[in-house]
């Protein structure tokens, strides 16, 4: 079988990292180059922390793709330089594997557009971590069936926002297919404010924070008699990468253009 | 809208006790009479436990057909009078929603047949918790992305089986998409013999026992870097109903034959 | 071994149900009558539900006392004439062990001071599932060691106060020995509000309310690079009993007062 | 206050990293010299992962302890090297903190007679995580009101043995105050070996392994309509921290030898 050949943009950032090890460990998956703002020409194996890999580092993308002529390209860079990565990618006739989060409406829709006009499969994903995903997916499905849910959150104690991300998307999906209800006892009373969580449509959300903790979510569902509980535990960055994995497969399968990686887990 | 008219079988067990009271609370469906093995010709008022229950007791499935020409019967019985029972419904015309656990595969195709000769919907569902029967499914589309599982499942310490049925339905649903492998390190080793649980097919099954405990089981799924959880609890008895009156409603509409709850679950 | 002899008020309340069950399980036990406030002179036999228990109703603590001798009252009835059936008992020379929560101040110590005079044991217990009472006290100790803890309680969506009662009690608990402490980023940022809960002197307690539980709190102690957590699960009242075993064992040995179940846990 | 001054022996190993790390951030620590078996005369900041810190490196005890005066040694080495050492430093008048598991009891009743000696206290701690250290803490109380108990014991699957040393040693410690009994129903049947784990003693022990975990463990306890679980999560070696500054703040208003954290915790 022949070898997938793949750029990596951003090689030096934590899930960088992580990818480049994902592809020297895969054994047909093969690094023919990485795209860094600095760095050119030299080999990745000179720079801190990558010893034995063997990638010439490239700062401009198209030197890069007309000298390596990858099949894919890994970008986990940010918006501003994916974006203009993902669309030279095609535009070359390399399939893009994105792990970002802040494209705009427009910009996917751009994206899309040329996917149908070369034909290439395009996948862009904000979450990586498969196990995060399925939680998600699974969530969607149980809330046809159990009309009350509560979400529980756990982060360490650094994190700023409250709830997560994940836990806002999570309750999105589930009121997508959710009968409308608001949970709870309707004389509930609280004596300290707060004690019931974040109401999302009616369901709550608690964000638990504590140090130690890394990222965990619970999603609680509830019926007479009986509890169904789905859990996501992310220990470190290494969750990503199956996901990675995951998406580089399919992206040499398909000839669509993909935004989420629940899209393409069945 | 016209009611769903029920008769169920084996009313005073325990759960033909939750299925009366499911029947009585639910505005659509009405409890047109019960099979029993006595008490013929009284009302079920009249015995305990059964106040307000307005139906007539049959000893006599044939006479209880023709009087009051169900649309459903839910039975609950054991597996040699239910199969009688499956049967003559489905030749009077009546749909079964059977919840027993004991039908041999011949009963299974006998039934199936008569199902494609009377155009008769059929729901044979050994496990009516709609919980559980969801923790087997989801556990059986993330082993397609996670190739490592331990089953953990929890009981009261007066259960005499271990591994539970649940637990071991749920590794071979496992194992028809899992890629085979034999987990845990090669070089693993027992200092007290029993330590790694059972072993199915290369994934590990643990049965705790303790007092106090329920039914429990939780499927755990781990890759680099995260587990994926799934848990389901169950508390009492009502946990089936929800399950039961998803049955009824699918029976209605549906014209084959279906086992197992998981197949009416989209 | 000469047998404890027992008398239960309010045998038939939930919690006095499970009483008699418990006094007539136990060996070294006797149940010699029970008080009423109605069935003067019946015999716990002819009231639904105890089939063969025999022990006389009386509505009368003074003639039940005098007819019977006790060295227990076991008391599972109202603050209001628990509190007369307590001083009766300690001025009689029983032994008075209570379940009950509104007791005032003034009562409890006017309690003490009958126990100081008689040299009798009396033990008053608003809580007697030992599981609860040891969650709460390991609590007490962990926080001696970390500075940071997070409630989450979790009940069926019928309960109308968040947090529960246990749930502040054992924030109390823990305030006595916890440096103080604002937890969470100080920057932390609620984008719904309600997110991270009540806040009960920087600590925050998350009230999860489903169909399906039962009553279950988890207490979650965090440092760098781990986490602790002590739950109790509470599935029926049967819980309660070997609370009131233990306060049966403990109050024929102590001479004098005391409050709480965790103060004759050591 | 006057800063306590340390020296570290073995601050390259995973552990002694994050002890350099723990004196440079406390306040009121001082780390006067490492001890290693080379690099004698370089300053630890010469070192790789080392910058910023501060400290000679000395490969002989006597010349280290003599030139710096240490009050306290943290020894994170071998048991060979550190018994040589944790003896030298009580002869000198250095009090030691020892975090290592292989002390024979013959090493051990001789560094409790050189303590007596000497008037020095000195601390062996095979396991810092005071989180754990509770863990079984909590279990030993638990279990003289609790006679049902299991151990479920979860790390990743590169762990060769099973049962885990601190599951183990649970089971141990519960044993010494817990009421003999095989649990379980005496007509309990294993349809697939293993199902029921480890007999420790009547108690029942569950070895998990998957990739992703780390170091988990959680004790539960079960009586009538209750359970009580204990549970400790390790994500990583910052978990000891803690624990070795409780027992250099200890080892400093100590003057006896004590082994193993759980004495010196109340």
């Amino acid at each position: 079988m022949e070898k997938v050949k793949i750029v990596i943009a951003g090689p030096r950032g934590r899930m960088g990292k992580e990818a480049v090890k994902l592809v020297m460990e895969t054994e047909n998956y093969e690094l023919v180059g990485v795209l860094d703002h600095r760095h050119e020409g030299k080999n990745l194996a000179e720079l801190e922390g990558f010893t034995n890999v063997d990638a010439l580092v490239y700062t401009d993308i198209h030197k890069c793709f007309k000298e390596q002529q990858p099949d894919v390209l890994v970008d986990l860079t940010t918006p501003e330089v994916g974006m203009e990565h993902t669309v030279t990618a095609l535009e070359f006739g390399v399939r893009p594997v994105v792990g970002t989060t802040g494209f705009s409406s427009g910009d996917l829709s751009k994206l899309e557009d040329l996917c149908k006009q070369t034909g290439l499969g395009c996948i862009i994903a904000p979450n990586f971590a498969i196990g995060a995903v399925l939680m998600m997916k699974f969530s969607q499905l149980a809330a046809k069936y159990f009309n009350d849910v509560e979400i529980i959150e756990l982060h360490h104690d650094q994190k700023l926002d409250a709830p997560s991300g994940t836990a806002v998307k999570t309750a999105e999906m589930i009121s997508t297919v959710r009968e409308a209800k608001q949970q709870g006892h309707e004389d509930e009373k609280e004596t300290i404010v707060g004690a019931r969580g974040a109401n999302y449509d009616g369901m709550h959300i608690h964000s638990v924070r504590l140090p130690g903790l890394i990222a965990h979510q619970q999603v609680m569902f509830g019926s007479d008699g009986q509890t169904l509980s789905i859990r996501h535990d992310s220990y470190n960055r290494a969750s990503f990468m199956s996901g990675v994995k995951l998406a580089v497969d399919t992206v040499m399968k398909n000839d669509t253009f993909v935004y989420g990686l629940e899209n393409i887990i069945e």
